[in-house]
């Protein structure tokens, strides 16, 4: 990649400005790895913060196979037809293994893609989760401060992502094929308790009566959940839409809105929010410092001297671990 | 619980005897969240590294109704009658929430419960799994201290506990129950992977022909799985036992010997001993750095006061973790 003298400088005026180029520019560099480009990143993102729009964030969850793509596709381009400027991020635990598989291609969002309003990311081949998770939240941030008015955060319905998504999103989508009774049942609790709104798709041509019929399951299904302090009537909400043809998709959008409306009158949007800036912070810090053990060559160095020592049976090791401990200082 | 002057003077002698009650009072001790008594076990623990007996440490994982108990009871008393001394623990990640679930009740095992030779331990109720894990992997030194011959770690045969407590033992057992085709395909791979031998048990009356098939079943199921470096040919290995009737339990004692054996023979016995006392070592460093974050009433402060920072929208998430990790120091 390319070598920022001083991003914070150089990027973050033009990042403020909305330029495309620089908010790239600015995501690969929080993406890197680099103790030098962490640095700088920190910097820019330390300069922008509290500066520039606040997005609303969407997560968007959905199996492959559910026409996620195209829902991305028709929802953005519907969201760009009202004015708003739109950011797709992608969170692929599976990506470290299939080198991004998911938003990798950008030809699968092809109008969406040439659109100026709009601004697509794929995901980035991470061997960690926790490493992903960062870069996404720091891509999320870049993105507000880009002056995106929606943030739209796609993952794949697999394992922690979702979690992860639902944790540093506003509202969290679940994107479904239309299917039988049987399906259903395979949904996980957690997965619909997370759900602020689940999203039929492919309610039209020949599987439109199915899609209406899971739409109406899924309905029953959330009813049976407790209701949440963060939902207004008839919220958590499913819903039948088709990206192909384009419909279902105004009253979705405007049903975020008004659930995302009715939060802010409450109190709970902006407390969210706080919680997950809180959390994002210990986060940082826990990470941070675990990477000592493994960054500074001496504290290195005595890990490995005391692990052997462990290892070879001379020292018990909540023994070692305690001397170790003492080692890094109170 | 009862305060300890000095249990590293105290209790070691009397655990190296194998005083039965020294052990269990050790093993409170361990259990104990309180710091001195942390100190206190740690010192005791350094005592009695390398001394005692090296058990042979064995995993038996099964759901519920598979016959755990009723094996157990069979099975240490089968190596009782051998001249053994059994030690049997319990990890139940679910204990938080019942109180001890598993060997809770002692009269489950009636007759191993009042043998000499034995030692049974429930499970504690403890929050969390990584605590669970730490009081588990010293009390099995402590039993080793003690003279036992085979420690045996029992476990709910569910998510994580299991890669746990195959993290901390030699040899790992699944006890499964006579199964129809469709439930075998239901077992995760995951765990086939782990198993050194796979136990089906209920192999008497009416469901002995089915426990042979389902031993049949999963014979070739482990079949499939790539051979392991730690294995001798014919393991993993497939039996059927009946814990009830008491059969089919000293040939298995024989196959798990025999695999030790080899194990032994090779290396792998004491490569994978010593890989585990890193991994603990290692545990146990990373959980005492991030525990200061806690502990230390500085530390706490300035954490909370930071957190709240950045909940406010005043600090950037990365800048205050960065702030917050130039305080603790390089």
């Amino acid at each position: 990649m390319t070598v920022l003298t001083d991003p914070a400088t150089d990027l973050a005026p033009r990042i403020l400005t909305g330029e495309r180029r620089a908010l790239a520019r600015a995501i690969t560099l929080v993406e890197s790895g680099r103790a030098d480009h962490r640095a700088q990143a920190a910097a820019l993102l330390d300069v922008l913060a509290g500066r520039g729009k606040q997005a609303l964030r969407i997560g968007l969850s959905g199996t492959p196979g559910v026409g996620k793509s195209t829902f991305i596709e028709s929802f953005g381009m519907m969201l760009v037809g009202q004015g708003l400027k739109v950011a797709v991020l992608a969170v692929d635990p599976s990506s470290a293994r299939s080198g991004g598989s998911i938003l990798g291609d950008k030809t699968r969002m092809e109008r969406l893609s040439r659109e100026p309003m709009a601004f697509i990311r794929p995901s980035p081949s991470q061997a960690q989760l926790g490493g992903v998770a960062r870069r996404t939240r720091e891509a999320v941030s870049l993105c507000e401060a880009a002056g995106f008015d929606v943030v739209l955060i796609e993952t794949v319905g697999v394992g922690q992502s979702e979690t992860l998504v639902a944790e540093m999103t506003d509202l969290f989508i679940l994107l479904m094929a239309p299917a039988g009774g049987d399906e259903l049942q395979g949904v996980k609790r957690g997965i619909m308790e997370m759900a602020d709104m689940i999203l039929v798709n492919k309610a039209d041509g020949d599987l439109k009566a199915a899609a209406l019929r899971t739409r109406s399951d899924y309905a029953g299904a959330l009813r049976l959940l407790r209701r949440r302090p963060q939902d207004p009537e008839g919220f958590p909400k499913a819903v039948a839409v088709s990206a192909l043809a384009e419909e279902g998709l105004k009253a979705a959008w405007e049903d975020m809105q008004a659930l995302a409306e009715w939060r802010r009158a409450q109190g709970h949007f902006e407390r969210r929010r706080a919680e997950q800036a809180r959390h994002w912070f210990e986060t940082e810090v826990r990470e941070g410092l675990l990477a000592r053990l493994h960054t500074d060559p001496e504290v290195r160095a005595r890990m490995q001297a005391l692990g052997a020592s462990v290892a070879a049976g001379h020292a018990a090791p909540a023994a070692a671990a305690a001397e170790m401990l003492a080692a890094l200082g109170r």
